[in-house]
């Protein structure tokens, strides 16, 4: 049993004060998990372009400060609350954002992965068992040690911190022998990547498809495709330095739109007689999102999304261009079920089934989160990893 | 060996002069087939919305005039032109607009149903083979004998006649046994009903469907649900009426939208615990698309679009509302493939598996064709079968 189980640990985090603001790494405290949560110390966290969202306060109504952010990330966990059964302290664990209860209407069959109590939510920032918080700040922003106030928590997660604390729905164990520094990649992008290919679109052997938007997510579609058998995988983006990476990832074919005296999807038409199986859209551009629907062929072609889309406008789609047999999806979280099935996919990174390494680009300490965030808002990074606490594995 | 063979006919057409215009029965010369054409003796023909909105001329683009419109019919092989192996003279056979001619790519593999040769093609108006066509006037509108013009096909079919010339592509044997004017529905409406149902969102038993839009597409939805154990099909229609013959073909629950005070899909999602596994849009309007997709539940539901959509507007559906795993696509012809797929269709009709008989509401000799289609421009039929030609069956 360790010695903090029971009380308040006071530790490092990075906190979100307003939007666009540098996070500050500041003292915070860190309640004890209650009934069905867990205290989990993180190890290692990456970034995604969900964080810098947030950070930038792009939708208004999401805004919550002063909040940690974070939500990729693998840990070890601390100590559990009252009825928590599948993880116990010294388990290695992920956080996940959209959770499994197991108990539910959604959880019990097998269709979808958006758990009626956990799913992911950009609204929430308290715990769902008292809306209280479990994060408070040591002092007042100004330095007054007489105040305290609440942080609030982000997607069911809050992993820029040392110490936090999760509804167990939202914990995944995995095995202890798994590389650490990769498992964080599952707790988000290359979950959501791999699972839109397998588990949304279904990648069969043999077929072609169609990645817009190389970042994390856009290349771990092309990853997952090409561990189904893809026979080609067309990728599309405008900074052709994700070229060279994309082709770790199985891409075939380089398409960057600006080159091209044509629309994307008239290309991609001429180049596979007559378009694409599969097209995934990662770049959350609607306009983007008109060209990979056009990209597949007609009779089967299948448009998974993958982005979010911070825009008020419709599908530019009339409802005759779906009339020719294409069909149009989207999807949280690649479709896994993180409890059910997450262990398994782990297992399978394992086996170099899919591989994560070139995933990280980057590895910081902890105290250049700031940095960390200006390599993505600049193009220059896949996943930075960093390394939030010091451990020594057992 | 029929005494006609190779021969010009003349016979009676009800013949399409200009939008909106009566149809004018009169004599017309039917060339005889060439290869891999087949002359087909029309027995019975029904009426769909399709020959409605092509007979008013609701697409400019689409217009040809004169025109023998028509293509939901059962009739007899007359004759076949050189090459054809599937069909002989006397055969009974059903025209179908959306061809199979078992060669192209997707003809040969199993996702999908547009032939690239024979696949519906509302601007197409000629033979393929020499773009020309096998109709043609004894005399000119006016009666001036000594001059013809040619008169144009539509839909790959053209029943409205006492004989007719299609690509062997488009004629399906039947089973002679079967119920001849019932096949007539084959041809379109409730092929595309039921097959929307069963091939496209593959209706399990235990589920819930809703359908919007009454008419035959409709409610040949709900009986193809029906057929497969759907536990609960919701019919939603203004017209009061349709909900009697609703009850005949599986509709458990009737919404007219004009009595609630709330959107329809609210209304669903809240008798159904959340939204339907299925919806089908049938009318045509994408606000009525909107409130089927949005009565489905998150996670699953699936929505498919049955109806043709004459508006420029686009899809009125925002990505995020895709987001949380609802999948939207469209069908044409159900994803029957014809020659493969129907004549088994056909079996599991005459076998009771899906009911014809109630959509046959009104029967009238062809020479009142003009009532036939006031009767559904009214709303007052279903189906209304004309007897095109006097026949003896063997
Ligand atoms: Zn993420
Ligand atoms: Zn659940
Ligand atoms: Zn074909
Ligand atoms: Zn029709």
């Amino acid at each position: 049993m360790t010695n903090t189980q029971g009380k308040i640990i006071t530790c490092k985090a990075a906190v979100a004060w307003g939007p666009q603001e540098p996070l500050v790494i500041q003292d915070i405290c860190v309640d004890p998990p209650q009934k069905m949560e867990v205290r989990v110390k993180i190890l290692y966290s990456s970034i995604c372009h969900t964080d810098l969202g947030a950070l930038n306060g792009v939708n208004e109504a999401e805004r919550a400060f002063p909040r940690i952010l974070g939500h990729e990330a693998v840990g070890v966990v601390e100590s559990t609350g009252e009825g928590v059964k599948d993880v116990k302290e010294g388990d290695y664990v992920i956080p996940i954002f959209n959770g499994e209860c197991g108990e539910c209407r959604v959880c019990k069959q097998e269709e979808s992965n958006l758990c009626e109590r956990y799913h992911v939510d950009p609204m929430k920032r308290v715990m769902v068992s008292d809306g209280g918080t479990r994060f408070s700040t040591t002092t007042t922003k100004d330095g007054d040690s007489s105040k305290s106030q609440p942080i609030y928590h982000f997607l069911n997660t809050s992993t820029f911190t040392e110490y936090t604390v999760l509804d167990s729905a939202c914990v995944v164990k995995i095995d202890p022998n798994a590389p650490l520094k990769h498992m964080s990649l599952l707790s988000c992008g290359v979950s959501t990547g791999v699972g839109a290919a397998w588990n949304i679109a279904k990648v069969k052997e043999g077929t072609t498809t169609a990645v817009f938007g190389l970042g994390s997510v856009g290349l771990a579609v092309a990853e997952g495709s090409r561990a189904r058998g893809a026979s080609r995988i067309i990728g599309v983006d405008a900074n052709p330095s994700k070229f060279e990476i994309g082709k770790l990832m199985g891409v075939t074919d380089f398409i960057n739109p600006k080159d091209l005296t044509k629309p994307t999807h008239k290309m991609i038409q001429e180049i596979t007689g007559g378009g694409v199986d599969y097209s995934f859209e990662c770049t959350g551009n609607v306009d983007v999102l008109r060209e990979a629907f056009l990209s597949t062929r007609t009779g089967w072609g299948s448009t998974v999304l993958v982005g979010i889309y911070p825009t008020p406008r419709t599908l530019p789609l009339h409802p005759m261009e779906l009339f020719e047999g294409r069909t149009i999806t989207g999807s949280v979280f690649g479709g896994f079920k993180p409890k059910s099935q997450l262990p398994t996919f782990a297992q399978q990174c394992m086996k170099g089934v899919v591989k994560l390494e070139p995933f990280i680009t980057n590895e910081l300490p902890f105290e250049k989160i700031n940095d960390a965030f200006q390599l993505l808002r600049d193009g220059k990074s896949l996943r930075c990893l960093l390394q939030i606490s010091k451990f020594l594995k057992k």
